[in-house]
């Protein structure tokens, strides 16, 4: 990829009336030099088992060649064809709610042979035809790939078999996974439930764990198949989202995405968020951090929101504001789902770049400025590397726990993550996603952990070990408390990490009414507060930062921090107010030395920084409100890239409402963060 | 019909213990003239496949013709018998919900041969068994009828021929149906799939409206089998029911009622409505307006609330408020479901004139009063007709439609039709309802539409003429928005209706904190509110009556009034308070030339008014508060009817709570609405 | 039973390692002399079908007799293993939502005869395995045992059968349940439907007490076979729980705790109830005053709370507070559910006495405080009597109907039980629950009615020669109302009852913004509330002590007393505040002639009392608040066991914060309630 993609989702299959010249002509006005096709449209390609129809790929190919706008090419398996599901029901996925209807996307059983035969034979038809084309760079296999749930007969029985070779006999299942409880011991393979029905937090949990391990084989197939007919220079990359509620909010629960993505060239999400007074920068933040935290590199923004929905719409200036901030996360691409809005069928008040109308609009105007930017700038902002000091560990196995084991109020994992990592964007600390089992901890000085529910011992030691030999961890309540099977822990809890927290609990409580005890974070009474959960602990070694106030858990302590070897361990036994795990971070930052100038900022102003391919320190200053703020710029001189002019030491940046600015330095790079 | 019915439906069947003649004898002292039997029966006039026994029926015919009572005979087909549930299990309907169980009514596939031939069976019988019987005065084919949501294979099978019948080719549904989307695109007739699962809006709407002709060809069918035995002097009707909300809300998503009511002699609705402080007499007016459009005639309101619910039990002095509203709106029945209050199985909450213990009760001592009215009056009330100038389009497809695609805050179709419809009943604006293939436009000279969310260019152009013509129209937001299949229109939008209404949009948001600017329409603060959906509008020829009040979108309009040709088309671009929906209803009524005398009066106080047979006006004045009111009658003097006393030009009329007046103007009629 | 049992559940089979010896020790410790064993663990008993494994039951009865700590032994058959499901799906039960999965426990059809044949083989085995066992002093049946909504085809048809046995012919049925509504007649028993789909009310309700029934005989049947084995000592119990709102509410809907308790040696209950600021003790002793009421004797509380859920972690002095009022209602046992926290599974979070690290806790520690205390005060606290001449009924079938026929707002049977139960707890009467159909009435004095929906005529004809004959009833709204099968009565309401309550209503309302006028119980305008159900009540003979505040409905009685015969009746015909009705409730007590001492106190401070095995009064003083609490001491001198010192009449007892206080009275002892 030799610059910055600034890209859409193109479906001619879906258009009222032939207008590819058009569409390709506002495109280029736009300066939209990539277009993903084919992800939804089996049923266009392959009208009858076996009968290949590309006429709508090979038009839009040369189309878009001819004018210069690069394809990737996505095999369409998640959505199959209406003869499909009539010649072969049982493609439907069986799920715990039943069997699947056709009508819907993401409907079939992945694991089915017939439609693995079939899934194959498109991908090598539709790949080959256009493998050779010039226009295309690269592929994407599948969409959104997800299990689905699917759990039938033959998906229990590969479990079955899953189980045997992960944990050998059914002495030790039983053992491991407490089936003598409620009678739930199986004691025959052949008597192996069904565990759609089963109440077992293990058993369900590893179920979960092997349901995404079907998605990571299933991709890492498509992926094989791709991979024959790939030239040289063109990537294959899919398109990851995230835990959806009602926008990417935080892990997927269904995926493993870490996993999933090794096969893969290059990563790519989407990236869908709350707009116009709600638009934070939050989810652009997290889903990229997670997106380059995957194969550690420059990451694809596949989809993201032009018009979307009524109520994201977005204000002038944000549409420009969010693909910026893309790039300052690491992204190489930007692309909108989708161009043109759909006139029929179910997602028609998702609105593309253009309206129904296909008129330019105010966000299509808006697109050009992106366009144009993006195409002068690239060679300063494509590329754009990271090397941060700060990880969060995100854990698929934890978030299953979680959802057996709900916190009250129906608290989910990702309510703590974001809790966290809210306030680490809030105060302008980049930061990594890191999987439990990541292995180089050493490249950070400071952890977080948001309730790392169910891990196995080596992990937590790993992390005691990490704070040995200097470096710092905030962990949340809960973390350490069962193992990788989401056993609970016989030892003291937290568990093992209770050696590095150097703290002690074995009761705990939902909070009613209960606060800090005199305010310890001074944020004021309205948010001296404590909910969900609570852990009544008790110092070991520990220092304790704050104490609950309550007339009867008053003595036990709520947040304490451990000097441990030559690091610090944090740890928050309850889940508080923003405001107070915003200082609770805040002192762990100073605490790791990690502290700049960055940190002196804060939301609405954010500030993300790396490294251009030329080695030269690129800052965005962004200002995600709705009127205007000043920075102080207090680097050494640099070029203002948007308005190509010098800023200067000590410098104030005025920006507008949610205005950005884009800061290049001098050419020796200092060293930040 | 020679006098205004006064009735009940009567279930000799359901009585705990033979009273027969003490009924008769209550109804007698109730002035109730008319009773409906044999709706819900079956099971006991076919005790056995093939056995009839129409005993209680014989026995209720003759002692009611022996009083003078007269019968209105119901086909019993809605709720089947227990013996073709058994034989029979494949009648019950397959729905998307699942496989019907037996218990309830209305759980019958509609479609079924086997159905169908017992049905028939059990008409021929019963109404062999009354039709010669001169108690007999109508008959009422089945009860409520809807599709129940009928969804099985056999309908699935129909579907698709309807389907080809209508669109002739697969090529032409895949193009206009979108079936591209999400590869939902049909190749071969038998691959059609179910479209149980579908998510394809478009597609399953022509489901919809598929559905609701299975309702209007069943009822047809029953009519004809009817017709066959009817004698002169009989009518055929039925009990067409609102879509409910606990109450009879609005138009009746399951049924198109216009379509359905052809082959009728008369149409009859159902009306409930919320009571005591909630009693407004809107629902009366509403399910009456369209009782007398379906014919655009007289109707009868078959089933009406006495007791009913406990917070329906009417407070003294309510039950005649409402009989006479009924009158008012042009019913020529009032019927209460029922007249005893059932001792077991699910209703015995909906209490009938009579407690459980059948002695006489304030509401029975209530009715009397009216009975006694209805028949001293009967000659001023019946028939009364309308020349309304005023007309509200709705339509069945549009509701669908925005059930496919909810407004935020799952507001939906009725929502809409409610939020004007409640403002013109409140200004006294009386209406009648129309469809929007009405072609008689110009028999009116205002013409409110609201969200014609799916409708053929045709009706939209015809909508055009109207104004240019020199009609007044008022739409709101979403109105020609999407043609007859529910395709999203590539035109400008509003589509078609732009060119009379002068405006222009493509952008649409759910609005938050917005406000029209200015007040416009005087209504204060509190009631100046936007919300649940707003178009950005520009003007091309239109004068803006509304700006929003926002940082972003305050250059867009609001609220558009265009002249074109002879007329003008007011557009409301977003969902406003009542306050401000009645003030541009105000506006428009003013613009058509129609504010008079009633709309100086305004709820609580409620005019209605009409021509009775006799060629005279007559005028209802309706208290529809707990407190006293004043109106001045401003019409040339007249005589009030139920103190049989004068009342001069000028008089002040004093109104108790909940009461009510009735004036019949002198010989002349005088010409006003 | 010769002292006091302070017990827990214990499952050797959950435990992650073991440790027997640890746990036997600490119990020890802790003064736990009983456990309770095997209620949840076939599967491991039986491995296979045939191959039975008592060794972790052997090993723990061993280890418990040497350590002198005793065992009642559970059969395990509310879970079934495995294997059974695999090789007998069709043990799996069919309910009204469809067929239960493997998975949870509870999920067979207790009328299946394959179930029934293993299920008394596992019995057999284990019961013959442990019987001779001297660490045995008795047997559990079953846990909890309900009829899990069994409704599949093979009950459907016993339930016809027992239709034919209860009413005889068809023609009968369909007269008595009002089948001709809605076609429902059954003219062959052949047609009888499934009631599963059934929306007749009477034959839902008839149902369901069929279905209570096979939970009676299934006990029964589970009791003959332990009785075989069951040695002179041992005894037989049942663990009933209540119905379940995230604690022990009420009245339990699939049981008739009184028939279904017949058979057993020792009625058994379980009892969990929300804790720290929300611990009241009023579910103890409801909870307590059905198990006591069940066989008219002592019983045992086979399972309450240690820690258990977070919310329910009791502060520092609850579980002994806890514990006393447990006998202080009558229990001879206080055992915990459980012993250990389970570490897999999906009871993870419902803590025992110990944490997961099995390591002392502050729980623990008081329970040790307990265990020494029932050890010592054992001779003076086992076996208390009470003679209550208070009782309130309750109705499984009332419960019933009102599920069918539910109160506004969804409040059910127990919302109206504990809204009177509550008051006279807090108004320190005493208790005890009969059925209806008790006929020994006139054991009481004050008999208190909630909603005594559905009875038979000779109930109330029993209660209104209770009043006749000098007893006092407190009746509310809806009694009487209709017959055993859920029949309205034809008859004046409240039907029957309405000859001693001197009253008549044909109407009824649900209140909006109703007040009692005046406020005449003297609560203040806050607590003056009328809510959910309002009888429009006409007095014949009874004085009337509130009327209804309200434009409309102010002429009619909200509340009546009546004097009939040598009694009263007081009529209560809304539902109101909770102060209004302990208002009533004193009234009513003192019209009984009981208001006495312990009615000068009241909640928080609650005082329960009996008479020992010595024949001496033990009175309890228990502070149900987190503040100290004074109470005089009135009666004569006698000795605070815990403290082992004088109290002297007069004499105020200080009592701390969740503290009480234990006096047994001098050898005479007083007659007093």
């Amino acid at each position: 990829m030799d610059k910055l993609l600034y890209g859409v989702a193109y479906y001619d299959e879906y258009m009222p009336y032939d207008r590819l010249d058009q569409d390709i002509r506002m495109m280029k006005e736009a300066g939209i030099n990539v277009v993903r096709i084919a992800d939804s449209t089996w049923g266009t390609y392959e009208p009858q088992n076996g009968v290949f129809d590309f006429s709508s790929v090979d038009k839009v190919l040369t189309g878009m060649y001819l004018a210069g706008i690069r394809v990737i090419v996505a095999t369409p398996t998640y959505a199959i064809p209406t003869w499909m599901a009539k010649e072969h029901p049982e493609i439907l996925t069986i799920t715990t709610k039943g069997k699947a209807q056709y009508g819907p996307r993401q409907n079939m059983d992945i694991t089915n042979p017939t439609y693995l035969f079939y899934a194959e034979r498109i991908i090598r038809e539709l790949i080959g035809f256009v493998h050779d084309h010039p226009a295309v760079i690269g592929y994407q296999t599948d969409n959104e790939t997800k299990h689905y749930d699917t759990a039938g007969p033959n998906v229990q029985l590969l479990f079955v078999k899953y189980m045997r070779e992960m944990y050998g006999t059914l002495d030790n299942i039983n053992k491991r996974f407490g089936l003598d409880y409620w009678s739930n011991r199986i004691n025959a393979w052949e008597d192996f439930p069904s565990v759609i029905g089963t109440i077992n937090g293990s058993l369900g949990a590893e179920f979960a764990k092997f349901q995404r391990k079907l998605v990571t084989n299933f991709l890492a197939w498509q992926v094989s198949i791709v991979n024959e007919y790939k030239r040289p220079g063109q990537f294959v990359t899919q398109n990851f989202d995230f835990e959806w509620r009602g926008y990417s909010y935080g892990v997927q629960p269904a995926v493993n995405h870490f996993e999933a993505s090794k096969p893969f060239d290059i990563a790519g999400v989407d990236i869908y968020h709350p707009s116009q007074d709600e638009l934070t920068g939050i989810e652009i933040s997290f889903g990229g951090d997670i997106g380059r935290s995957l194969k550690r590199r420059n990451y694809l923004v596949v989809e993201t929101e032009a018009q979307a929905f009524p109520q994201w719409t977005p204000y002038p200036g944000q549409l420009r504001l969010q693909a910026f901030s893309h790039l300052a996360s690491g992204a190489d691409m930007v692309a909108y789902w989708h161009w043109h809005s759909i006139h029929n069928s179910f997602e028609t008040y998702w609105k593309g770049v253009l309206s129904h109308d296909f008129e330019p609009n105010p966000v299509y105007e808006e697109a050009k400025t992106i366009g144009r930017d993006f195409d002068r700038l690239s060679p300063d902002l494509i590329h754009l590397r990271k090397s941060n000091r700060v990880a969060v560990i995100v854990s698929n196995e934890s978030l299953t726990a979680l959802e057996w084991f709900k916190l009250p109020g129906d608290k989910l994992y990702n309510d703590v993550v974001r809790w966290m990592y809210d306030e680490l964007y809030k105060l302008n600390v980049e930061c990594d996603f890191i999987q439990p089992s990541f292995d180089r901890l050493d490249d950070y000085q400071l952890i977080v952990v948001p309730v790392l529910y169910a891990a196995p011992d080596e992990e937590l030691e790993r992390l005691n070990g990490f704070v040995r030999n200097g470096g710092h961890v905030v962990y949340t309540f809960k973390s350490g408390f069962a193992d990788e099977i989401v056993k609970v822990r016989t030892t003291h809890q937290p568990g093992i990490i209770n050696e590095a927290c150097g703290i002690y609990y074995s009761m705990f409580i939902e909070p009613e009414n209960v606060r800090l005890k005199d305010d310890p974070f001074g944020v004021g009474e309205e948010a001296n507060t404590v909910e969900t959960w609570m852990e009544l602990i008790t110092p070991i070694t520990a220092e304790v930062l704050a104490y609950y106030d309550h007339p009867y858990w008053g003595k036990y302590a709520a947040v304490t921090r451990n000097h441990y070897g030559r690091g610090t361990a944090t740890y928050i036994g309850c889940m508080t107010s923003a405001a107070i795990v915003n200082r609770i971070l805040k002192g762990a930052v100073q605490m790791a030395g990690l502290w700049g100038d960055n940190q002196e900022l804060a939301f609405p102003i954010i500030v993300k920084t790396g490294i251009n391919a030329a080695g030269r320190t690129i800052r965005y200053y962004f200002n995600y409100s709705g009127y205007p703020v000043t920075a102080r710029y207090p680097h050494t001189a640099g070029r203002e890239l948007l308005s190509d002019s010098l800023v200067f030491q000590g410098q104030t940046l005025e920006i507008e409402p949610w205005g950005f600015r884009i800061v290049m330095a001098a050419p020796t790079p200092d060293i930040q963060h």
